[in-house]
């Protein structure tokens, strides 16, 4: 197969050499709906920039973010700080592009020598994201086994983590606030947790579900009237930690003397609460420059495919002030009256 | 407090300078009982090595392999093909060491500027190697959160995506090989298995353990008797396929006309065996080649301590031809003649 010119691509169009060249390096000059055309045309003929037009993109890293991802609003701008500043050492720039129509996507991809998906879910984006060829790092979830580079945290580790801290505390039941279950992240986090009380005989856990139509509330009354007598609450997002603050201090119950709260994320609410929370700090920070070191190794060896890699960053528990050792049957008292 | 030089060294032993250096240095000139008294007295002053000895060492990685983890010997050696291959690349030179007494550790690695341990389980060991406090990367499990970088593969990924696998050539009833259950590895495996299942409302898994006492037959006259009636057979290790095989062949059953087989790890005697066994291969070299380039990001870096990280390689599916799609009711009809 010859070589797609813009020659090439000029007489297929009708239109001048120049027109097409203007199009396809994203100047002015021509109409979109000309443009539009001849970048029709130059995909349909498998047309490919030249390296020199290449060089003046190649040190782009382009981060996708998922357009309406509100509950990691504050993870991702952290990712972007760890982005930024990881990009600036090793001489990159950082263009960010948010997911909304897959014209705009594929735009952006074409001026990007690297990519970062973050944690998109935007199926058609992600695909097109995927198909590009470009040096690409995730963050999220992959497919089992998935060939492909994923920056993340280590939630299990850290739900076990928290399940062996709050033992030694003294606690034996803990209640898992769960929220949504199908969060994969919070899916993990309790199955860390469960490792722990499977290892203890003496120990169990339960998790509080709740969607649209029903409240933490609701939960934390029906695990209370199924009898059991929780002394901690392991909430899978700081969020659901403030949900829990809410009820638990409406009900009399004094943090951390009468139960203790554990949240996850170490998000700005953990410090605003009172008392401060004890959490889970995801290192997102890191997940960006991560990206960065990974995308640039690829950048420098265009020639070698990198072994695909999961590199994930263990959590730190953060303590603060809404754990403490249980009170002696606190709440098997105070339910008795 | 002021810096303890040679000189206070021969002063506190009463031997000369030039003594103190070579004993210091490793090299010839004292006798052993002289050499461990310096040593001794240096450790206790807290003597550290002048920079331009440090110097003479720092191209040396050391590797730490367990002294008799002959289940993993086969991956160990991959280990260190990639190990040497990435070290070559980068001008390091490794040096290997067999766990045995620890006094011979702390002088192996006094000797190295980083180290590699690889899958040392001996506690001692293992403590002494912690404490270097040289740079390190180990391979095998750590402690939840603990901060540490480690290198690995994805058991639980590649357990989920047998799971798939399986279930897409219409198995319904999985037996999961376990044998020790002890072993991590085997369990994160059979956890991904069990993902799959639990989303899979028509399909079961049952794991055959055995010890000393009992054997691989004993646990599926066991699993038959209950009931059960498997058609395929995923085996935590490929040893325990040929275990398997063994067993099967001799009940007359076919592999893969009668029951499918899969291993784990894609050793040499999955070609040995007939038919040849699909398997999931772990990505050692990669193992050994990501920890070299590990150790010297942080080398190259001796000021900024790295973010601690899990690096785990994704696992591959290696098809043979132990596995196809279940014959109908092979097994319930063949139990009940």
């Amino acid at each position: 197969m010859s070589k797609v010119t813009l020659r090439i691509i000029a007489e297929k169009t009708g239109l001048s050499k120049y027109a097409v060249s203007r199009a396809l390096s994203g100047k002015g000059g021509v109409s979109e709906a000309t443009r539009a055309r001849i970048v029709e045309v130059a995909e349909t003929l498998g047309y490919s920039r030249p390296s020199r037009s290449q060089g003046s993109t190649a040190k782009t890293i382009g981060a996708v973010f998922d357009f309406e991802d509100y509950a990691n609003g504050e993870m991702n701008i952290q990712i972007q700080n760890g982005l930024q500043s990881e990009a600036a050492r090793l001489g990159y720039s950082i263009r960010a592009h948010w997911t909304a129509d897959d014209g705009d996507l594929k735009q952006f991809i074409e001026g990007c020598a690297a990519l970062f998906s973050v944690n998109v879910q935007n199926k058609p984006a992600l695909a097109q994201i995927m198909k590009s060829g470009k040096p690409l790092v995730r963050s999220g979830w992959a497919e089992p086994l998935e060939q492909v580079d994923l920056v993340g945290g280590t939630d299990r580790e850290a739900g076990a983590a928290i399940g062996t801290y709050l033992y030694n505390l003294g606690h034996r039941e803990i209640i898992f606030v769960h929220g949504d279950i199908d969060l994969r992240g919070r899916r993990e986090r309790l199955l860390g947790l469960q490792d722990i009380v499977a290892s203890k005989p003496d120990m169990t856990c339960h998790d509080i579900t709740w969607d649209r139509n029903s409240t933490f509330s609701q939960g934390l009354d029906r695990v209370l009237a199924e009898g059991h007598r929780p002394t901690a609450f392991f909430c899978g997002h700081d969020g659901l930690a403030i949900t829990a603050y809410s009820d638990i201090l409406s009900r009399g119950w004094r943090i951390p003397y009468d139960v203790s709260v554990i949240g996850f994320g170490d998000f700005s609410p953990a410090l605003q609460v009172s008392p401060a929370l004890t959490t889970v700090k995801i290192e997102a920070q890191e997940f960006g420059r991560a990206a960065v070191r990974r995308l640039d190794a690829s950048l420098r060896n265009p020639t070698q495919k990198l072994t695909p890699m999961r590199l994930l960053i263990p959590n730190k528990l953060i303590l603060r002030d809404s754990t403490a050792p249980p009170r002696d049957d606190f709440l098997a008292k105070s339910l008795r009256n």
